[in-house]
This record gives structure tokens, sequence and C-alpha cells, in this order.
């Protein structure tokens, strides 16, 4: 006898920890007296084809759980898939709850950032229309860490490890070179520049970080832009600059858009950016004659499992295993929240907060943070962030290569 | 009593590992006998400008030498300068060894690719022509692994392990989404495919490889590149290819020429390239219609010290250990070379050998060993690469972040 199923998936773009935090919705769910553990393959729009499995067939002992930890992307597989109204389309919810009901599933969660927490909201409150009683909770996941109403969200702080440790390999690069140069190093951030932010960490005893931040919350203007380069090159002979791949100007389009031809828009309405940091280069190189290079974190930014931030591995398998408990405690139509009691020591505890305010908003770095004209950000910014880079978690490494757990399709 | 001062330089693009190597002169050189090991900054450019320093003033004890085998880029700072002929600067040569002579220096090492043996060869020739004593033996070091009379290159190991981890994660990441894409990582490698070939070694139990690479031994034919990804999108959602930067079409141009207004030259006549990726990723989505995204390596293969192979490491070492006890023992106008005995156990000893046969000379992969049509490499290959993949160095982590030693100019 069982307390019920479980359905979990997982929605967006994945990060370095996804995973982990699907360990702790699975982990938990077996301890607490659930039963089967059904995975949704490439989320909602998989689980709507029926595409879906049985976490305990992949997860076989302790040793899958570790090594599942240390998997990048999402195992699941991902989606980004946008629920359509229930007005629109009730055959679509009839569909779901008819599945979800023939599975016994009792508890649904789902692993994603703003768009995914819309699903969570619509599943959440058609249950309620239907009375229904599955329960629905959001387990928060964005490298982006735009959730609001969560201190930060699962997957930044891997995230912001990554970059500032590769920003201090590609400032100590730049500047063994004695000829002046101006690296340009692109970070991602549609709307909100923590990522871009997390530059600024890369300032340590042995690293004066990055000369300039341009952050997506401030118009970027190209002529500010190569009077503070010009500066800085009287100064200094490399100089590295990071940028968001958001950044946009005055007239609000995308510094990127002036390349390209045309712009790849997905089924949220998002635009494809990219080519923000080469951009830049060309344009400082026709501008002001210096040797320029771009250079894009890309996907690496949120796959670099072999270098995750222990701290965030441990919050991302907490949220999952929170969600679990609060479903069974009986709440349903809520996200997961992290909530800071004191930076120094380091001490969090998890809420949850309801998914109708979280859906489909984003959290972007305050204004007070962000300094020296929109090109910097400030100490409070850093006292926010570098607690949660702290602590590293091995990869297992078989053959001189970090190993994963996969789905063998 | 000492046996005499030593000087040590590094040059050309930093590696992972040019460190290691400039710890194995100066720790070698001290417990020699050895007097002072000065380091010139900026290569041969800033000898040249009497610019050095004593390493002992920033190599204090066993904790540096342990934190410089794990920082990236070169600690004495790096040039691109090519020696002119001593026939045609007669004075840059009297300046060079007029400077040596003053310093007191017996032993001269240079640790760099084949650009900088150049180096080695004009002074150990000249120093023969005017009887001078002082010895100068090369050091090997590029990521490029294209030195000949060597089985491999310190620098070639770390690069490959970190594009084999890093394919892993991004092969991970692109294969999470159940729409079709396209992926194209660009790799260095200027006219020798090492690098790219190393993406192979993500194959593993876990991972099934990128589906084509792409080297700069064989000449690329747009054409037959779409029919070969209209294929693959046919069997698998996800296509993930590994490609030079230095590909060229059957013209003798680099495809990511078709790119650019102007291609920088450097001053030993070398094209920059980069933009290959993203000129295939574009050109893909105009032709086939798939979305497509290029990520670029950039610098971070060279610089990636946060995950080195620990084998490069300890064989870098001993190429600078070596190159100092070479020189001891009577030797000049060397590089020190690396000769396999086997692959299983491995095995490897040094030797040294002639630099007038190494300098300027590419060792690129052998056709044999390119297959597919020139879309992918052999086993063959595998064999020769895995060995110098294995083994880690843990970074020293500070705060979260990896620690490195450097010079407060």
């Amino acid at each position: 006898m069982t307390i019920g199923n479980v359905m979990v998936g997982q929605s967006g773009g994945p990060t370095s920890v996804i995973n982990s935090s699907l360990v702790g919705v699975f982990k938990t769910a077996k301890d607490s007296g659930c039963g089967k553990v059904y995975g949704m393959r490439n989320g909602i729009e998989g689980l709507l084809k029926e595409r879906y499995i049985n976490l305990s067939d992949y997860i076989k002992n302790d040793l899958d759980i570790e090594l599942l930890k240390r998997t990048p992307s999402s195992f699941l597989g991902t989606c980004r898939y946008k629920l359509p109204s229930v007005e629109d389309q009730p055959q679509v919810y009839d569909r779901l709850f008819h599945i979800l009901n023939k599975l016994d599933v009792k508890y649904f969660f789902y692993i994603g950032g703003n768009d995914s927490m819309d699903t969570i909201m619509q599943l959440s409150n058609h249950a309620k229309t239907i009375n229904s009683d599955i329960r629905f909770i959001g387990v928060p996941k964005t490298i982006d860490n735009d959730l609001d109403h969560t201190d930060h969200t699962p997957g930044y702080g891997s995230a912001a490890k990554y970059i500032a440790s590769a920003m201090k390999e590609i400032i100590r690069d730049a500047s063994t070179y004695p000829n002046d140069s101006v690296t340009i190093v692109e970070i991602m951030g549609r709307n909100a520049g923590w990522l871009t932010a997390a530059a600024a960490l890369s300032n340590s005893e042995d690293c004066s970080g990055p000369d300039l931040i341009y952050l997506p919350e401030k118009v970027f203007d190209h002529e500010s832009f190569v009077k503070k380069v010009e500066g800085l090159k009287k100064l200094k002979t490399a100089v590295v600059i990071a940028v968001s791949e958001g950044v946009k100007t005055a007239d609000g389009k995308y510094v990127c858009e002036a390349n390209k031809q045309n712009v790849f828009t997905d089924s949220f309405g998002h635009k494809a950016l990219g080519g923000t940091a080469l951009y830049l280069a060309d344009f400082l190189g026709e501008n002001i004659g210096v040797k320029s290079r771009g250079i894009v974190f890309s996907t690496l930014q949120r796959c670099a499992s072999h270098l995750v931030s222990r701290r965030d591995i441990t919050e991302a398998f907490q949220a999952g295993a929170d969600a679990v408990l609060a479903a069974i405690a009986g709440e349903t139509g809520m996200m997961v929240t992290f909530k800071r009691i004191s930076n120094a020591p380091y001490s969090l505890i998890t809420e949850v907060h309801d998914i109708n305010e979280i859906a489909n908003a984003e959290k972007v770095v305050p204004d007070e943070w962000i300094t020296n004209n929109g090109t910097y950000v400030s100490k409070e910014f850093e006292e926010y962030a570098r607690p949660l880079i702290i602590g590293e978690l091995s990869p297992f490494m078989v053959d001189g290569l970090p190993r994963h757990l996969f789905i063998d399709k």
C-alpha cells in the first residue's frame, strides 16, 4: 500500500544540476512511501504522447544516484512546449488528466524555469476546477536566476562558478601577450543579467576580474562603449569585457540583431540570441583598430557538470526533496522557494510560494546593484553571489573523462 | 660555486601545462647546482629590452611550485616575436648574447612550439659561429601537437581532455531536446587536426561521440557536407559535428574566410582564424532549414587548467627537467622529444633531437588515421590519444574558484 504514484518531468533549458533535483524527487518519494515514480520523456510534450519511464528501471542503486547528480542536461529529456489555455484546447487537459489518472498519479512535479512554472499553474488551476486530487508542485531550475519569490534558483550557482572560473582562466590567457587586445566574453541571459554579473566573482586576490560588465538591464550605448575601451587601453594591454547576450540599444533592439538576417523565435515568443561578442569584437576592430576576440560560453555554461558548485548540487537536491514533502503535506499550485537567513555563515531554508505569482514573471538584477554607469556590479551583488559557488563535487572520471548516467533509447 | 646561471622563456600560444615545464626547468636547475634561474618576461621580445626576473623571487616554496603547475597561460608572459636572421640584423644577436653574458647565463631554455623552436635554432647556430659556450635547448609546448620528431607535445593531452569532456557535455545537452538540431563545434588547429580529432575521444560507453569530424588535412566540400548532415538528420534528432577552425575548400581558402572582410595576419604570416562554426551553422540553416548552433572552444581549450590531464602535467614537467639535464650534459641546439615505448601499459622515454630538423616543421595527422572520406578518425588515432588524457590534477580551490600563481607587475 502506497500513498500514490509520482510523475516528474524536466522542462526548458537544462542545467548542470537539474538531475540533482530529479534525484531529490525520486529518492524522497521512494523514502516517503510513494509508489511508482514515473519520469515523463521530454516534459509535458512527451507525456501527451504517453512517453514516460519508470525511474526505478534506470536508477537502480546509490551509485546511480551519485552518477545522476554528476550528469549534466536533462536526464529525462526536455521540451519548450507551451501548454495552451484550457479555454482554447480543453482536450489537451482532458488527455493529460486521463493519462495521470490511468497511472494512478497523485503527485506531479515539474522541474523548470518561469515558462515551465506556467505549466504547473495551468495544471493546478485546472485540477481545482475539476476537483482532481492530483497535487502539482514546481521545482525551480534555471541558470538565469530570474525566478521571482526565491532568493536564487538551483543551477545558477554552478553556472556562476563556471563563468567565474573560466573568466579567471581567460583573463590569465589574454594577459600573457605583450600586445594590446580586447577580449569580449558573451554570457547567457536574455533580460536578466545575473549570469553576466557572475563574471565579477573572478575578481580575487590573484585576478583583477573583467574590466567592464554589461547587463541587459541597462541600455547599451556604442559610443560610450568605445570611449570606455579607449580609456582602458591607455591603462593596460589586455582589456577583458563581460557582456550579456541580451544587451539592447536605446531603440529596444538586441545588439546582436545588427549582425543577423533572420532571428529565430521559439514557441514562447523568445528570440534566439547570440553573436553579441563577435559583433562587438568586429565593431571595436573597425572603430579603434585594436585586436579583438569574441568568446562565447554558449551551452558550456549550463552543462559543465565537471565544475559544479557543491552547494548548488545540494540545494537542487533539496528543492526536489522538499517539493515531494510539500505535496505529501497537501500543498498544490506551489513552487519550492529558497529563503536566505544569513550570508555569513550562509544559512538557507526552503518554503513554498503560490505559483500564480511566479509563473511567467522575471526577476532582474536590482538597479542599485548595477554600478559605474551600467558597466559593473556592486559589492552587494558579490556578497549575494559568492556563497552560491562554494564547494566542489568531483566528477566520476573513467578513462580520463567524466562519466554520466543516460537513457539508452 | 655554481655551474652557471639559467635563462628560461615561454613563447607562442599558452597552454594549461606550460608552467609545469617552467617548474621542471626551475626545480631541476636548482637541484642540479645551477645558479640563478632568470625568467624572461614575454619571451625573447622582452629579453631584448632586458625584461627578466629572478624566478626565486616568485617561486618561494613547494606550495608555489604546485600552484604554478595549476596555473594556466604563460607565467612569464609570452610573445609572437620572430627573430630576424643574423645576416639581416646581426645587432639583435650581439645584443642578446651581450645580455646573456652579462648575466653569466650558461643555459638557455625556450618553451614553445615550432615558431619558438626557430629561435632556439637561430641562437644555437649563432653560438657555434661565435664560439659561445652558452647551450640552447628547446622545450616542446603546443596544444596543436604538430611538432615533428616527438610522439606528442606537452599541452596536447590536457587540451584533448578538455575537448573530449566538453564534447560529452555538449552532446548530452544537445540531445535533451525533442526537436531536430545541428551543433557545430569549432576546435583549434590551423593545419594539423590533432585537436579536432580529440573530439572522437568523447565516444565512450555513455556517449556516441560526434557524428562527423572535419580535419584541416582534408579538403572541405560544402555539397557533401550538406548531404552527410541530411543523412544523419534522418537517423537522429541531435547531430553534433566537430570541425577544425582551419578547414579549407578545394581552392585553398579557409572556410571561415567566406564570412570575413579582413583577415588579421601575425608576424609569422599566420592568418587569424575563427568563425568557421558560426558560418557553417548559418550555412546549414539556410540550406536545409535545420536549427543550428555554432560553439567555439576558443581559448578555453588551451587555458582550462581546472581540467588538465595529470599525465600531461607530469610529462610537461619532465620535458623541462630533461632539457636542463641535457644542457648540463653538454647538449645544445636540441629539443627534448618524447618516444613512446608502449601503449598498454603506457610507457614513455625522453630523448633530444636536432633542432634544425624540428623548427618551422609541422606534423599533421597521418592520412591513414583519417577515415570515412575525411569525416572521422580511426581506432589507431584513439589508441594513440587515449593514454594522453589520463588522470586529473585537482586545482587548488579558494572560495570556490581555482587559485593561480601570478606576477604582480
